[in-house]
């Protein structure tokens, strides 16, 4: 029956200070997230098969978690696909449900499912828990939460610039000093690649292009070179290689390479409305950067692309997003635009922890902690303990009455704030002895005093 | 690629009105959960599947959700296993991961793996999914949530008070009118068992004996008979057929049944204390019953038993609980006393919505909606949206310059509180139109009078 007790790997036990503190993130974004309008929803931990599978390529599909079908359905496992080697086949025949790998699928099934329940533009934010079968390491975790906000049924660039307050509100809530919100445009990286006549080199090309600070452009050349972009190409890219300077120069520049890609220019004159808003209405402590190296995410968004990294924390982005078109159209509702952003609960965590940027009250402790000194002293100590809480505050008698040092102890491991004890002589003149146990001071108090401060 | 969306059977999408009640369930637990001095822990969805596997009874094992290995190891099925319909062998050989069936055995887990970072007593909290393959039916699902406070490490009887106190304030502050504690204790059950000589027949004894006020000692004998209790025992038992009354009369009557059984007379003595506690401190709105005829739980809790039912509701028990020795033996940490009780919040969601007891705060509505009138109009709502976010309240700008029917059309459907307008008018002279959709009133004012205002 003994067995040393242990987690599947991937996975974490969450302690009392670990929730705390991821409360209190989840807390702020939340608060935002409902300031700006937008509603929790919340989806079941597992969908049918069919619901997940294909939509995140071969490699996602792979990292799916499927649940076994339960009881007798096992019987109807198909041998002969796992003997041929059709592990697919065979996981399917045994199988029908499976795990959130994001919570971006179950949300376009839950617009089109609840179409006629919703209104539109529907804003969601949802905190659920997702579930990857990654290979487990530092960082990376088979069950981790997600942090959403999408908006779906409209295309106005409003919504970009609320994605871009938000992050902002959501990280100078947390306190986080300063950060880069980066942007870019779908469309400004056709128009790149229409313009080079080098589309497949897109991600190498505008790469190269980000490094010219460092490299110069005889080094971006050369990257480009050595990665065998065409060198037709690179002459038509040209132009681009004084890519450099503040948001508007970048503006500029690329304006004048794009002049001529309609799709291009639709790109620059999105972006030039976002950036014209959000330097109209100010960031707090984040900072817009337009960003042609921002390319993630190339098959899926078709209008701006969001990322967020901190400044001096060696981590990579803690949030991205951007617009994208017919999310719902796998489900059967055409011709929806959207637009969604996510926050990473797990990264953001550990940047506050490096920054030490978790308030106090994340601390795991207690305010009040009354020592048991048994009989009729308990009684009162009881009665104290209810007044307490009463008042809103926190409270907890130790539960026995045994050695004084011992129940200092427990004190010291709840970390309270302050010890009460109340003992026969306290009680025969109406006070109770409090201990501040930072301080290490300690005074009698008449007993209705104290409740009167609290 | 068109399917028509649906949810896995037993689940549920929690549109964002469902998602409001249930945190606000969720919230007053929590509050009441922490002034007692509970602290949250997580674990995770899954466990290895020898961590639950054998925990909860044959037909529990049954109903615990599997996790399909992933890739290839699917490989390692044991085809001979599946062929001789041994159909455990067979799962364990394409599985080793499991969801959650409950709280209490990934807490026991949990507390012998990070002992030696708690400490004892330690008393959590914990609110999280669990999953079980049962039947879907009404009021039954595959995903839900459970919320749990345990308390290990004392066998005190002080946490018999507490739990009682916390089912008291938690369905006090969620403003149930009334309800019933029923408490019991496993050692008057095994008093009465040991007192009959009939200890197989045991909840059928305390079962007929509860009906004593419908069905008359006539009755009770009846159905003894009926359902094969020996002649004997139903002899033995006689004296508890005038089992009716008070609390204190109860304990009576039962004191002197069980005189000369000690272990009996030990949960009459527990239980008088509990009781007399509860009596000098009092309870807001529930009311504490000592009832035989509780007897969850019987191969499990060692001391006190609990349920609570709602007065004037039909609905089986919303909490339970009880006092459990050495939960955590299973996992190698020996002579460790328990305490925990359980609110099935679906349940208790089913009451509030019966009585109609959830707060206004949990209707889904946004507070303050600003229509889009295009151009400079827009601008000015969105600085006068800014504004009104950075005093706290939400606010939702309409994204594009449509119709003002479709705009309010809108408004009505996100039960918007006040919507605003901005149009040149009211630009030029500093001004704002408010309209209070709940009262269809509408009046112009000073923006900045309407600011200093909210």
């Amino acid at each position: 029956m003994s067995n040393k007790p242990r987690i599947s790997k991937g996975t974490r036990d969450f302690l009392p200070e670990d929730v705390q503190k991821r409360n209190y993130i989840f807390e702020v974004m939340r608060s935002v997230f409902k300031k700006y309008g937008y509603q929790a929803i919340e989806t079941p931990s597992f969908e049918l098969t069919s619901t997940l599978m294909g939509k995140y390529g071969e490699e996602g599909d792979r990292l799916i978690f499927r649940i076994l079908n339960s009881g007798e359905k096992v019987k109807k496992a198909d041998v002969s696909a796992l003997e041929s080697n059709d592990l697919l086949k065979f996981s399917n025949s045994i199988s029908e449900k499976a795990l959130r790998y994001d919570l971006t699928v179950p949300f376009a099934r839950f617009v089109v499912q609840h179409q006629n329940e919703i209104s539109f533009p529907f804003k969601r934010y949802q905190i659920q828990p997702v579930w990857r079968s990654d290979r487990p390491q530092h960082g990376r975790y088979q069950e981790f939460t997600q942090c959403d906000i999408d908006v779906v049924g409209s295309d106005s660039l409003l919504y970009e610039l609320e994605c871009i307050q938000i992050f902002d509100e959501v990280l100078s809530g947390l306190k986080l000093p300063s950060f880069a919100i980066k942007i870019n445009n779908r469309k400004i990286l056709s128009g790149i690649a229409e313009k080079s006549g080098a589309a497949s080199f897109l991600v190498t090309i505008v790469t190269a292009i980000d490094k010219l600070d460092k490299i110069g452009s005889e080094g971006v050349l050369k990257e480009m070179r050595d990665k065998n972009v065409p060198e037709k190409a690179i002459g038509l890219l040209e132009p681009l290689f004084s890519f450099k300077g503040s948001n508007d120069e970048k503006i500029v520049l690329m304006s004048d390479f794009l002049k001529d890609s309609y799709i291009g220019m639709t790109g620059i004159e999105e972006l030039k409305t976002v950036i014209a808003q959000v330097t109209r209405l100010g960031l707090n402590r984040g900072r817009l950067e337009f960003d042609i190296t921002l390319a993630r995410g190339l098959n899926y968004y078709t209008g701006a692309i969001f990322e967020v990294t901190a400044d001096n924390v060696k981590m990579g982005s803690i949030c991205g997003g951007g617009r994208y078109d017919d999310l719902t159209a796998q489900f059967g509702l055409k011709d929806v635009s959207g637009i969604g952003i996510s926050f990473g609960a797990d990264r953001i965590y550990d940047v506050l922890n490096d920054l030490r940027l978790f308030p106090d009250s994340t601390e795991s402790s207690i305010s009040y902690l009354i020592l048991n000194f048994g009989g009729d002293d308990t009684l009162a100590s009881l009665d104290l303990a209810s007044e307490i809480r009463s008042k809103g505050y926190d409270c907890e008698l130790y539960p026995t009455n045994v050695k004084i040092q011992k129940q200092f102890k427990y004190a010291d491991a709840r970390n309270a704030r302050f010890v009460i004890m109340i003992g026969e002589d306290e009680r025969n003149s109406n006070e109770i002895t409090v201990k501040n146990m930072k301080k290490g001071t300690q005074e009698r108090v008449l007993r209705s005093k104290f409740l009167a401060s609290l």
